[in-house]
Parts: structure tokens; sequence; C-alpha cells
């Protein structure tokens, strides 16, 4: 019996690239991948910027350097692409989309930005579009929004998206070293780029914020309004204070409904319990939170980085747009709830961390205390420490508007008796697990 | 536009049937149920064993008692199974499946015990089997082996998949409570039956196991070959001990491979690193572990049990299998990898924690660790606590065959100097998370 054939083309070979191909060649985990009777896969080309470069694994005679010609060859049903970045990667997706390929993609910068618009070309010419390795690597949180959680409200998405953050406040949390220290050792251990920027100023975990919330909630809200704010603030006093006081610090990217219709879409630190399921998400490892209105809370963890697991997430990809091929079909796109909108940060009530460096001198705590009550927030505890220049003032406020504790804060950095606000951090409510 | 309707029967309306029968019911949540223009979904019938008795939420003109009636409707797409046990369950769907109906069912019995004969009926007659709710509750961990993970080689499936034990053991940990103690007060809260046996004994637990091994390896071994070990041994002391070694007591359900072509399948008690993904899942709480080789590990959490949790799995299947029906489809079994075969419990290494209740006199560890010696066993640690009647001897061994372990313990059992074998439990060794 003839089994019809899938034709793959590959663009990119790096390390996911390089990975998936070799898992795509190994004709003995066929059996595995596609039941033998339905169809068999084959990788008819791989485009790379050089292809006189030799390539593990990859059979010279596949290369190409003319990644357009691969996206539009005649024969394609499913065209993979990993060169992340918005162009040209754009162009090759769409390419292939509007001649009826289906798609596999790892871009979170491309699908955070266009994804409303390429997940319609793809309906629209009964293609796939499918990209669960853009987020936590190679955790299928993605799919499972899709398809096992398509039934459920979802209340809310916490996430440790971004390996090089949770990385350095990991190191930062288990030796006590400065925010400088832990990210040169990131950086030398290859967990950091060179220029950390997309990482430590949580660009990176706002555009898997903005993939994550489309899926959960079915919004199209613009990416730009998501609120972010990196971890270059947080000191080691920080997270000593966090530790005494039961608490770790993570970066988080959060998505959540506020009221009737309101999104909240954050990615920024926080303080989180030692007792929430996210609290012992260590090093370079990603989590999602996902809090179901029915389903009650639920984690996904995993590699959230690294060639064979992103690998992993692709080929389950490919796997399941290469099913519906053969059966003649598409996912439908997640259905949108157009009344949704998207709340500011300044609108959302939450408990705050505040770390003030101030004279040490009498009646700074009651002019401090003065400015808080004037905005109305209030105050759950209050730690003193340090003498001297080293004088500090460290509260965790009751839940307050973020707007008043930003105004707050404003004002704190007035007072002559403080020389500066060290942090301001929110702090997450208990765990359900 | 007429859209399809997809009919669906459930039969029992107990806290998870009840849920459902809800949430299909509610027709503002049909937009994000399935695509508007692809179907809606409509119950047509609820089998429950009283019809008299009124059922908050359900159309009392939708009851029958006749469950095999409504398996049997000429007009149904998609029957739910939630009664459990094997009979008359079995007889239900395996009506439906002859039909080409498709079944979502949370029966763990049954599908451990026939899985492989229905899902045979099932794909025979083109129609979907179902039962992501019957392992971890409302934890989507089924379809993502059978989708996501699809192309993944996996080596090893650990779980937490039994509330009942993991709540007793659980408060054995945070209290220092004896296991009698930690039972009863389950059974005052209603999360242990007062037969307890089918928890305790790792009954449910071995039932999961065959579950999840048959997805995750693509075997059709015999759930009879599973070994299976309870909790009712586990004793304040050695919560204590490992405890103090940097162990929690969890009762797991594993699933590996071993060799070329063997798979181990237990349930069974065992220590566990605190900084295991595993160690920090509390109370009723559920997880799954999962080594592949290459994705690394990744592990789902989430609530095992509850009506809610559960009805949202169920109608996770639920939308799937409309989905399908809609485009005139059905899921591929899983394939299986015939080669595979059991091994038995004996024949696995593993590092084991020994405890003693020992004379308290000179001379009893010498003869003691002679023993040891004699089957080869070799000691990583040893730990001497008590006097007079509560002299104790703890060992923990070097990686060990289980079958001279457990030579070692009949033997030790046998020596005048040793009042009993308090505990003998495998430890697992750091996560990689």
């Amino acid at each position: 019996m003839n089994t019809p054939r899938i034709r793959v083309g590959v663009i990119g070979a790096g390390f996911v690239g390089g990975a998936l191909v070799q898992l795509l060649s190994d004709e003995s985990r066929h059996i595995a991948l596609l039941d033998a009777a339905t169809a068999s896969l084959e990788v008819v080309g791989v485009a790379v910027r050089d292809a006189q470069k030799p390539r593990a694994g990859i059979d010279p005679a596949l290369l190409t350097t003319d990644a357009l010609a691969l996206a539009n060859r005649e024969d394609l049903d499913i065209l993979v692409e990993l060169v992340g970045g918005v162009e040209p990667a754009r162009t090759y997706i769409v390419a292939a989309l509007r001649r009826g390929v289906s798609v596999v993609t790892a871009n979170k910068a491309l699908m955070a930005e266009c994804g409303t618009e390429l997940s319609q070309i793809a309906h629209e010419h009964g293609a796939d579009l499918f990209y669960e390795a853009a987020v936590g690597g190679g955790i299928p949180i993605l799919r499972a929004l899709r398809t096992s959680l398509a039934g459920e409200r979802i209340e809310r998405v916490m996430g440790i998206v971004n390996g090089t953050t949770n990385f350095v406040l990991s190191k930062m949390t288990s030796e006590g070293s400065d925010y400088d220290v832990a990210l040169a050792e990131a950086q030398a251990l290859g967990y950091a780029e060179a220029d950390p920027t997309a990482d430590v100023e949580a660009f990176d975990a706002a555009a898997k914020v903005q993939i994550l919330s489309s899926l959960a909630f079915g919004t199209e809200l613009s990416g730009e309004e998501i609120y972010r704010e990196g971890i270059t603030g947080v000191r080691a006093i920080d997270v000593d204070f966090a530790r005494r006081t039961g608490y770790v610090i993570k970066l988080l990217g959060v998505a959540e409904r506020v009221g009737e219709h309101g999104i909240s879409r954050r990615a920024h630190p926080a303080l989180v319990p030692v007792e929430h399921p996210l609290a012992s998400v260590h090093g370079a490892m990603n989590a999602v939170f996902v809090e179901g209105a029915k389903s009650g809370p639920l984690m996904w963890l995993g590699q959230g980085a690294g060639g064979e697991p992103t690998a992993t997430a692709v080929l389950g990809d490919v796997l399941h747009a290469a099913r519906n091929r053969v059966s003649g079909r598409h996912d439908v796109p997640f259905s949108v709830d157009d009344r949704l909108q998207s709340v500011s940060a300044g609108d959302i009530k939450s408990v705050f961390y505040i770390s003030l460096d101030v004279l040490d001198e009498p009646g700074v705590l009651a002019s401090v205390a003065g400015i808080f009550g004037n905005h109305g927030v209030s105050i759950q505890s209050m730690e003193q420490s340090g003498f001297g220049d080293e004088a500090r003032l460290s509260f965790v406020t009751h839940s307050a508007l973020t707007q008043n504790v930003h105004a707050t804060i404003d004002d704190l950095a007035k007072l002559e008796s403080v020389d500066s606000v060290g942090a301001c951090f929110r702090v997450i409510d208990g765990g359900a697990a």
C-alpha cells in the first residue's frame, strides 16, 4: 500500500533546526511518529545561509540558500520556519500559507506581532499555523490551551517564561549574589546574551504574554499595551527580604481577567510565596500556571529553551499538521471575544513591597507614613534596618491600586529624608496548591 | 446558516456528570466551545438510577433510567460514560462504539482493563474513544502524550496520581502524624473512602500506571503485571527519617524503559528528593512527571479529582470528539510497539531505605551488615537510633537489584537480633529540575 508522503521544508538549521531534521530523518521513529498506514514524512529542503558548511545529520543535497524558493515549492506540505525575527520570516510564512501550505514556527517575536493576521491568512487558505515552541520551549502549553482547555473559562495565566532571568534570579536567591554578578555568570554559561536587554527588560516575557493571552482568552488586543518592567532593579537585599518573609522573586508574565470584559497583561518581577508551585521553578526551567474557573489550578513545567526540547515541540506541531493534511482538514483558529478590553497596569490592585533608602534620623517614618496615607495606600508591615548610610525602610502594603502606589512612590522620592526608592515590586497572593 | 448539531448523551449525573451537563447547557459558552460556525452541542439525554430525583441544572425531560437505550439512540453523536466500574459501563460503551458513536469516559478501571479492546472497536467503527479524566482528573496529560509528545521517545513517567494517599502522606509530613491518624482525618474530610483499600493499597495508582504507560510507550502489556505496594506500612519515623535526609515520601506510579525493549511498571511509596518537582506536590493535588529523550523533564500539575476539574477534562474530550465529528474523521489510536516486554520489579535496580527494629545489644550491626554483604547489597549510609525496645537501624543502600534487597530482607527477618523489618522503600534519584 502506498502511503501519502508529507513533504516538509525547513528554514534554519541552527540548534533547533538541526535537531529537528535529525528527528525527522530517523526512519526508525516513523512508526511512532505517524501511524505507518497514515503517511510518511520527508524533508525535501533545508534553507541555510551557508550551504557549503557541513552540517552533521543533514544530507548536503537538501541544503539551499534560497529560503523563499523553498517556501514557494509546488510540492510542499509543511514549512517549518526557525530563523526568528519578524522579517524575512513573515514573508516566507505568508508565501507558504497563501499556497495552502501549513506552517510550523518557533518565532515568538513574529507571532506576538503578527499572530492575528497570520492565523487569518492560514484559515482563509485552509492551512494550519502552529507555534508551540514560541512559548516555553518544549512545554506543550499552547496546544493544551487550544484543545483540552478549549471549553474552560480561564481566569489567570502566570508564567515563568524566560529562562535567562529565572537563572539570574535563582542564582541571586541561592547564593545571595548581586544582580551584576549573577548576570555575568549567566553570560559566561551561555544562558544570557552579551546584550541581555531583550531578556532582562522583559521584552521576551511580554511577547510570550501576548501569545499566551491571545489563546487563553481569545483576544486580539495589541501587544503594545502590555505593561513591562525588567529585573535590573532587583537587589540582593530585596531577594533577602523576600526570603526572610516567605517569598522568592521571579519575573512573571501575567494575563488575567479583570471585571466583566477586562484583561490585564503584564511582565514584571514579583514576590511569589514559597508554597506556590511557581516558587520551586529553578534555574533555566520554565513553567506556566493556569487558573481556570472549573479546572482549578494547573501548572506545566519544563525546559524553556535548548535545541532538542524546542525541536520536540516543533515536531509535535509537524505531526499534528501532517495528520490534518492527510485527512484534508485544518484546525479552526481560536475564537475571538471582541468585547475584551485591555486594562492598564495602573488600574490593577496588588499588594506591593516597597524599599526606601532613607536618612538615619528621627521623624522619617512619620513623614513617609504620611505620604502613604495621603494616597490611601495602607501598610501591612514595616521593617527598619541598617544604620547611617545604609538605613532602610521596607514596607509591604495592603492591596492597593497600582496608580496610587506609583503616586506614593513619586511623592516619596521628593522627600528630603528619602535618598532613593530602592524597590517597588508586586507581591503575588498565596498559591492554591 | 444552519450549523450541524452534535447530540450528546450522558450516563451518570453525579458530581462530574452534573457539572458537565451544566457546562454543556450554558449557551453563552458555546461560542468558546466550538466555533459558532462549526457546530453546536446539544445534550439529548441523561441516564440516571432515579429519574424522579430533582437535579439542579438538568432539565427533567432529559432524564432516563434506560442507559442502554440512550447508548443505542439512532441520532447520538457522542456518548459520555460517567458511572465507573467495568460492567455495565463496558456494555454501554461497546454498544455506542459499534454504531460509530464516539465515546468519552472518565472510567480508569475500565480503561486499564479493556483499553486495548475498546480502542480497537472504536477505530474499526470510525469512532473516537477519549478518557482524559481517567488519569489526573483535570490535568490534560493524556492528550499531551497522544499529540504534543507523539514524536518523542519517552524514557520514564512518574506520577503522583492518587489524591487520597498524597493527602495522607502530606499530613504525615507536615504534622508528623501517624498513618492511622492521617487516614482518619482524610476520611473525615471526604478525601478517603470508608474502605480505603483501592487507594491505600495502590490499586487505583496501578490502574493509572497502566493507562499512562500504554500511551507513553505504546504497549498493550497486561495491567496484572504491574508491581503494587501500598502506603499502610509507612510510619511517622520513616517520614521523619526522610525529612532529615532531604526527602519526602510519596506514593508514585512509575513506568520506565529498561534496556532495549523492557518496560517496568510499578506503584509504590518512594523517598523523593525535596528538590525534585514532585516533592512539592501537596495534599490532594496530582502531578505527572515525564522524562523524554529530547524534551528533557516535563511536569503537569493540577487537581486530581473533584466534580468540576474532572468535568473540564471530560468537556475537553467532548469538544475534540465533536470537532472530529464535524470534519468526518476520528483520531487514529496510538501505535503499538509489539517488541516491548514487561520487566518484573525484582529485576530493577534501585536505591533502598531500610529500617530495622533491633535488639539493643552489641554485635547486632555486625550480623546485619554481614547479611547485606551476603546478597551483594552495599550500604551507602547507616543510622543507629533509639534505645532498648525502640532501638533501630536505618540504612540507605547503594543502587541494588530489587530481588537481592528482598532476599536480604527475608534473611534479616530471620535474625534473632532483628525484631522486625520496619520499612523497605525505594529512593528516587535527584530531579533534573
